[in-house]
């Protein structure tokens, strides 16, 4: 077979789009491509799954299965018409000869759409990145769950108070989201299991700290849900550090621009994210802010008419949007939906509609009755908005059976204040050697 | 912190007794000591969860999530008296000072029972535990579940027809209840959920082997069993190889003691069972078949009279079980609930009860609407005997949660002909060099 097959996917004489990756942008593109039997369309990810990325953290903490946040890619390509799914790692793309390499041989393309999402980005800091903990795919957020849980069963086996602490303390360096979202979930394990499950510890000493480099937390959304939050958080227990940056993490000592300094022995890092950048699309000039790919209105990559680029890796800079539009679900889908409509459009030689983001508002949950949320018209915060967080999540989940299993925990943990999913199924398998008295589990 | 209280528990005036293990011989001890404060007691365990074993076989096919099947031991503890658990590798036991040691250091005890289940048997066959998949613990099940969709995604890149066909091949060596209830599962996939999955590979060419080297499968049911087993199987489209035994396995070729042979990518151990000695424990007049502990009526191990065996590594030779009883939940549960009952005996020094094994009868499930059941006085096969089966599974599962989610998966993939967990969340990293044209995913 040649190199340039080696996929095995038939030449047919209808324009071939690839797509890579299977995220919120992919998925929705090949939702929009799906009845149409105008192309074939070759999806590639290295995962054979779409992962919800909103629903980490719960994975972490243990309030939801892994496997229910995660839906396979072929199940929601499987009514589609010339669709065609590999796993596969895309190397490089060759734009002169229409080609894209991957791990697993060449693949030639007529439109290719890079919807490749981003990374956690560490801004370089290599020190940070080797000891402290990201959480962007689902075997990142499993290694958290693990390490959490290891620290506890570590932190029994210290009589030094200070190692204790320090085995018993969170750091969660940024103020988005996500570091929101998994702040107040620690907070709740510590309030609601950590006293049962330990009972010879005393958990109360358990310190769950948020590092914001900003003067709020929340950036993105309104002033009144950004303070809102900040009290669900305060009332949670959660020590909240604005204005402060970590410049290093060792695997014990977390340190500052100020004085400060956190011991602890787990650090999330959720203070940013980056695109990856692929080779032949990587030149200076098509570049934006974090690695990200310039693009036009119709998401067409600057000097590249035939590759396109949505979600978290384009960035679409336009006078409402100077820095590209939030790296998060909402665009990427938006812009899936928009392209699969241009494509069509581009098929059949008729003109493009640029790209309109319509905001739908943002929302960020930090506990048990408690989130905010940022409508258009509308701010509102408290139970209600907690409500409407959680209809919004299952709505947007895919797949019936993930939405009802979802569900299930989520009233089984709102009942029993639980958290089933506390388990070290995969090690960690975490450095304890700064801790002194610390043998390796 | 001196090196024998290294596991901070408080030394109590009550007589202490170690359990090393929390699978169902562990559970069922640990729950007839639960309200009983006569005594302190310490579970070990490597893993920080329960495994309902019965049931691994569903989620290395997809069908349920790991997480249903595993439950915290902490949780299972949370309202006992003078119960300490501990994430520990037993090491070794030294009788003669009632210690034991472990990777996190050393434990005194009044009182040591080994609940320590069994590993899969390989019976010295290095080449076969190398090359082949076991099927035991989570991880095993995670992985081989991984492995036979990396399968599929491989067999999509090769053009040679011999190859595919060995990359969609499976061995089962090992005709009892976890090789049935593996190779039908897998028999209902290639059914359902391949060809949809895989337009474009004939996924018709599958085959499902199941290896035997006995004269029937089920071997330790019913004749009718044994035969309904097969016939459903058959009905399947398994291959069924009876009298037959498998010698060696590279990684692609089978060998079998005749002339048959297999080429297939895939091959599942499910051919035995035995015992992890533990040193200190591992004198060779005390250790019988498998590795298995000899132990007293009262469970007590040969020539100890504080050390107790109990489930899959204790083997009690009677006149009715001269090679142990067999190594399932069944007698591991009613073994830990006696022994749980003459602990307290003999701390209140009263007189231990022999054990007396009251066989409940065996099950095994084919697939949709096909299981074998054989109670005492009543045999029966399909539809009733399935729906049984899983009430029975239901009702022995730990915690409400996983009930409500299992039952839910159970419903959703009879309903709709699904399994929704094929995920590939960890790749296995199989070596697939034997395999020409095969580039590592």
């Amino acid at each position: 077979m040649s190199d340039i097959d080696a996929l095995n996917i038939p030449k047919l004489s209808l324009p071939r789009i690839v797509i890579v990756g299977g995220g919120f942008g992919g998925v929705a593109l090949a939702k929009k491509l799906s009845k149409k039997k105008e192309v074939q369309v070759v999806l590639l990810d290295k995962n054979n799954y779409h992962t919800f990325q909103p629903l980490l953290y719960q994975v972490s903490t243990g309030g939801l299965e892994p496997d229910s946040i995660a839906y396979p890619i072929r199940k929601i390509l499987q009514d589609y018409s010339n669709f065609y799914f590999r796993l596969a790692e895309v190397q490089q793309v060759k734009p002169e000869s229409k080609v894209i390499v991957t791990n697993i041989g060449q693949l030639t393309y007529d439109y290719l759409v890079i919807a490749a999402g981003s990374t956690t980005n560490f801004f370089g800091n290599t020190e940070i990145e080797l000891n402290g903990m990201a959480m962007k795919t689902i075997p990142q957020s499993l290694n958290l769950r693990s390490l959490i849980l290891e620290n506890f069963e570590q932190a029994l086996l210290t009589d030094d108070l200070h190692e204790r602490d320090a085995l018993m303390n969170f750091v969660i360096v940024g103020g988005g989201p996500t570091g929101v979202e998994l702040a107040g979930a620690l907070a709740e394990i510590k309030k609601g299991i950590l006293p049962k499950d330990y009972p010879d510890l005393d958990t109360r000493r358990a310190q769950i700290n948020l590092v914001q480099s900003g003067d709020r937390i929340l950036k993105g959304m309104s002033d009144n849900a950004s303070k809102k939050a900040e009290d669900f958080l305060e009332s949670l227990g959660v020590n909240i550090w604005k204005n402060t940056r970590v410049t290093t993490y060792d695997g014990k000592t977390a340190l500052t621009k100020t004085e400060l300094k956190f011991e602890a022995a787990t650090l999330v890092w959720a203070a940013g994210v980056k695109g990856v950048p692929i080779a032949g699309l990587d030149a200076k000039e098509i570049l934006a802010g974090g690695n990200r790919l310039k693009v036009n209105e119709f998401n067409q990559v600057m000097g590249h008419d035939r590759i396109f680029a949505i979600g978290d890796i384009a960035c679409m800079q336009t006078d409402a949007t100077p820095q590209g539009h939030p790296m998060m679900a909402q665009p990427a889908i938006q812009q899936g939906r928009n392209l699969g409509e241009n494509l069509l459009r581009l098929v059949r030689d008729e003109a493009m509609e640029p790209f309109v983001y319509k905001d739908k508002g943002s929302m960020a949950t930090v506990g048990r009755n408690k989130a905010v949320v940022d409508l258009k018209n509308y701010k509102f915060q408290g139970v209600f908005a907690w409500f409407v967080w959680m209809f919004i999540h299952l709505f947007f989940l895919i797949g019936f059976r993930n939405r009802v299993v979802v569900f299930v925990n989520w009233v089984y943990n709102y009942v029993r204040f639980d958290r089933e999913a506390r388990l070290i199924i995969r090690p960690y398998q975490r450095d304890y050697s700064l801790f002194k008295n610390q043998k390796t589990l």
